[in-house]
């Protein structure tokens, strides 16, 4: 059989579920599946989606796909769920999800959970969209549930970044203004049929007043959207359009800045890990936490002679 | 003047604000604070309170202060917020939430918004916790909002964890089961004079119902609260303390393990500073991005030659 590199370049659905798949499990494997794919990838233009849970944005990604798959364009998915531990569940819902595009090769649907400590999360995540850039996919759509750091790191690594909020979440827009204003390229209201969406919209609409836009510069629309039914997801894909037609030319910085913090999470990770693997004794690192449970030293002490023992 | 750690822990509320200025900064004269002072922590009990926005969580510390208060202990808090990346607007308030609490020298909160990379909010959080810990309150209360993998990092740092919830959120106790399942060691429905307040009880309990809790483990309660009047208060506090009496055997190992995560954490975040700093090139760092971005290299390579001249 074909390595898995090219399979995944060639597009085969289940070569690319296997590779995500290694990507996930921290799998060595993984890492150089990633090195042989790299020079393919940079095509796909990487949409995020975030916003509160219970804001609808599966149903808005999945309303999504059917317009970009109108259009001609293959998407791709990687839907992260950080507060999920439990894979099975993902898989379930990936299952139903993946009916509904059932026979559509130009379709892949992948959830991520929750995996390890120190970014891990977003990591697999940006890899995940390498293997479907590489893949061929034109569009990679990353959705993820909530607002905190984790979310707004993994939204950030996208080339467009979708907040989705809901009517009646005022007190939300409030408590999350500040972060929601410093990654939001597009806003949308969904659920904009139920009462208060206008409200909503006039809310977000205050917090732009704010700001100032100079002349040139980018200021987030707020598209209202039923992704029941559909309406308003032909307008979120024209203003998807829009940005990217406005912020090609400074696409290239916003790359390499999610480069750089790719590969300054890569370098922790392996790290930690060669000094755990290579430069402490077996049991050394455990005895060394018991010293510090007791009191007898502390992590700064213990950290400092652990670098100074793994550096030249 | 006295140095620093020493009027820390003499508990001087100027000390311990300029001390977590510093942790905040990441500023070298924080790590040696945390040094000096960590000989004389571990005798504070942390709480850990999250939920999503809007749950009412400012309000319900505030009431948690007072009763602590009444019971004659002394209380500190740190209030993260890490969709604020504007340190202004926590500042502000600080103010108005301090001032409920005006001319008490038992009390001390503090809030923190959103820095760096790697973990640098869950870190500074700790340190901040130490440094209250030090200056001898008796309760470190750690507040933060969201659900995401930092919130559940941050909390999961505590001794007991509080999930708060709100009535009619049913959407949100369905798309978070699994994280809070994982974390939550008392669940609080706070604003419970609302509508649908046992409708969202009896969706934990259902949740609850699903796992098996084994003679002698722990069955996280659900306390109903009102904490614009303080109604449940008490009975969270009672809650509280029975979770305390209860794992007060496991302590030592639950803290082993927020060690562990604490010291994993500040290696990577040193040996990536070290690997800047002294090991690449000025200007090295970033050809090697352009590179990737030119799709010359890839990510895993250039992390790979950089660990290798960096490490023994």
């Amino acid at each position: 059989m074909a390595p898995l590199s090219d399979r995944v370049i060639a597009g085969d659905p289940r070569a690319i579920a296997r590779a995500i798949t290694l990507i996930e499990d921290e799998a060595p494997d993984g890492a150089d599946l990633v090195r042989r794919i790299f020079a393919r990838t940079g095509r796909a233009y990487l949409v995020g989606v975030t916003g509160a849970p219970g804001a609808g944005k599966s149903t808005l990604v999945d309303r999504l796909i059917v317009g970009v798959r109108k259009a001609g364009q293959t998407v791709g998915v990687v839907a992260v769920d950080p507060t999920s531990p439990f894979s099975g569940g993902a898989i379930l819902g990936d299952r139903v999800r993946m009916q509904a595009h059932a026979g559509d090769d130009g379709v892949f649907i992948r959830s991520m959970a929750t995996r390890g400590h120190l970014g891990g999360l977003a990591r697999a995540t940006g890899e995940a969209a390498l293997v479907l850039d590489a893949a061929g996919k034109d569009l990679v759509l990353i959705e993820t549930v909530g607002v905190g750091q984790d979310e707004v790191d993994i939204v950030r690594t996208a080339d467009v970044s979708i907040v989705t909020l809901v009517p009646g979440a005022g007190d939300d827009v409030q408590a999350l203004k500040a972060g929601i204003m410093e990654i939001a390229d597009i806003f949308v209201v969904n659920k904009a049929d139920r009462e208060g969406a206008d409200r909503t919209v006039a809310s977000v609409e205050a917090m732009l007043s704010l700001q100032t836009f100079p002349d040139g510069q980018w200021r987030p629309p707020i598209v209202k959207t039923e992704a029941t039914t559909g309406r308003g997801v032909a307008e979120l894909l024209a203003a998807i359009d829009r940005f990217r037609a406005h912020t090609a030319p400074a696409l290239g910085g916003r790359r390499k800045a999610r480069a750089e913090y790719r590969v300054r999470e890569l370098m922790a990770h392996r790290f930690v890990r060669h000094a755990e693997e290579r430069v402490l004794a077996t049991g050394e690192f455990d005895r060394l936490l018991d010293r510090i449970a007791a009191r007898e030293t502390d992590p700064y002490s213990v950290v400092d002679e652990i670098v100074k023992r793994t550096v030249r």
